[in-house]
């Protein structure tokens, strides 16, 4: 059995705790917290909940430490103090920052002969590793990713800033005409404008200038001033109804060609489309958390991406299994 | 640069010739032909063609050797012969028999202290890369693969050997409303009938019973029996004209869920759409060879498949150059 333990248990680390019961091999041992451990409800109830401060006690009882804060500002500093004590993984997903954060996990990852693996997820992560392998195939072409329909936790955030509004949910959604040219080899270039709309669900509050908050919405620079944007106001009622959830998704397309004369097109795709956008994040997680105790085992320390993770490594069945029933 | 000699000069072989053009870090040094080498002509006439006989002369002046034989006949001897030699790839395609090749290159490679790496294309190859990868996240799920629409070498085949043909090409095209079920996560448990229809475009000779020819396809155990087949009789010039190409593709589908009590849909899909099979092929042989080769300048040793290559060795930019564009 892996032993895991949870670092931060908001809607990610929940995600966790659901993929490592679907995980025979592993076991959770235990979640940190910085709230009060008492206050902090899990699913399996018989999981001890501890304080963040009690972590370095369990250094003998847990092979792998799953990291679920945020990235712009838990990560940075949880991931490289732990790195000198467990086995870490995380889902940074600050891109620009990734050189750094990597540097920083894998000077402790050297310190306490551990192994780090960092931005895990899908974007970082599956969208990444797609990125890569199809470029290393159809090595002239175009790379293009969609992302969505799906809820954007920062764009829903910058619109319930605003005054009047009671609660907002914003979704990404690919332009279906951008994503049919791509699809056919067209390779087009395109804007932002071109590639992406944003929608948008808010609730008001009471007697709120619905016009000023539409306005705002649409001319917020870097979130929404680039897009075409939509602004529907929906009743708590219906938002509670039909806006839950946190869908997500999207697509990575390489559009590329081959031959004498490079006179034949080629395309891949890659596509998620996700009912729970942190509990399929989460599954990527778990599922490279297993690589990662395993390159452990085998001796490997320092920091470690997606593009360093063989396959196999994240399945439980041998590489016989393998070969004999996937290849 | 990355010294390359080709072993078997047909599609494949012409597909890996222009791959390698396509590839700054790659060479090709020689084609090894069991024609008269003087009756082959490469696209890049400055390249030695030799008869296989002079392979072994050649040991220290190629890094790798890439197969391009049949799996029925070629592969099984080629690949284990050679690499007591050479490092080799090879797209070795017979499922079944992966295990029993795996193990026969293994121990050739053992023997001469080489790399070999097998059934490496797109299935198998990216696809089952897909599977394993897929069904590693989604751990509760199905798998579907769909192939087409595509030319099927070995339905032509079957067509063309019946009297009265004069020429056939048979495409394999998905079933929509299969696909449709399947990406909306129904789960639907499918028949053979139920996933692929057969397409075939026959040029019939002169005078030949075209009932007979279409019943005799139609009911063609294995090949067409199970199938919903239909038979489109043509002449020579629309043959040449609307069906000369080797066009393929497929799509390989992951439907899964996740949750506390399992009730959340995720659907991972990587679908590829290829105007040539061949050159698909041999461009995701060259990168993979690019993988082979690194791994044998580190120092390892043995057979391999896509399954055991970390994604990092596939592209020629360093670590750093990866994490920092493509991460």
């Amino acid at each position: 059995m892996i032993r895991i333990g949870i670092y931060g248990y908001g809607n990610l680390g929940r995600g966790v705790e659901c993929a490592i019961k679907q995980n025979s091999d592993m076991e959770l041992v235990a979640v940190f917290t910085r709230r009060d451990p008492s206050s902090v409800k899990l699913i399996n109830e018989n999981v001890p909940v501890y304080h963040v401060d009690e972590a370095l006690n369990m250094t003998d009882k847990i092979d792998i430490m799953i990291l679920c804060g945020g990235s712009a500002t838990d990560l940075p500093v949880q991931t490289p103090y732990l790195a000198k004590y467990f086995n870490v993984i995380d889902s940074f997903d600050t891109h620009a920052k990734i050189p750094e954060h990597f540097a920083n996990v894998d000077e402790s990852c050297k310190a306490g002969g551990k192994v780090g693996l960092i931005s895990v997820g899908w974007d970082p992560g599956m969208f990444s590793l797609n990125r890569l392998m199809a470029s290393s195939i159809l090595v002239d072409g175009n790379d293009y990713t969609f992302w969505g329909r799906g809820v954007s936790q920062g764009h829903s955030d910058a619109i319930r800033r605003i005054e009047g509004v009671k609660n907002a949910k914003q979704y990404t959604v690919p332009v279906e005409k951008a994503l049919e040219s791509v699809r056919n080899g067209e390779n087009p270039v395109l804007t932002t404008r071109e590639k992406h709309t944003r929608e948008c669900y808010v609730v008001p509050c009471e007697g709120a200038d619905l016009n000023r908050i539409e306005n705002e919405i649409k001319t917020m620079p870097n979130y929404f001033a680039d897009y075409d944007t939509t602004v529907n106001f929906i009743s708590e009622e219906e938002f509670n109804k039909n806006h839950a959830g946190i869908p997500h998704g999207g697509v990575v397309i390489r559009s590329g060609v081959t031959g004498k004369n490079l006179e034949n097109k080629h395309i891949i795709e890659y596509k998620i489309t996700l009912d729970s956008n942190p509990e399929f994040t989460a599954s990527v997680i778990v599922a490279y958390a297993r690589a990662a105790y395993r390159l452990s085992c085998e001796g490997a320390v320092g920091c470690k991406t997606v593009f360093d993770i063989a396959p196999a490594y994240l399945s439980p069945k041998s590489g016989e299994e393998l070969r004999k029933s996937l290849l």
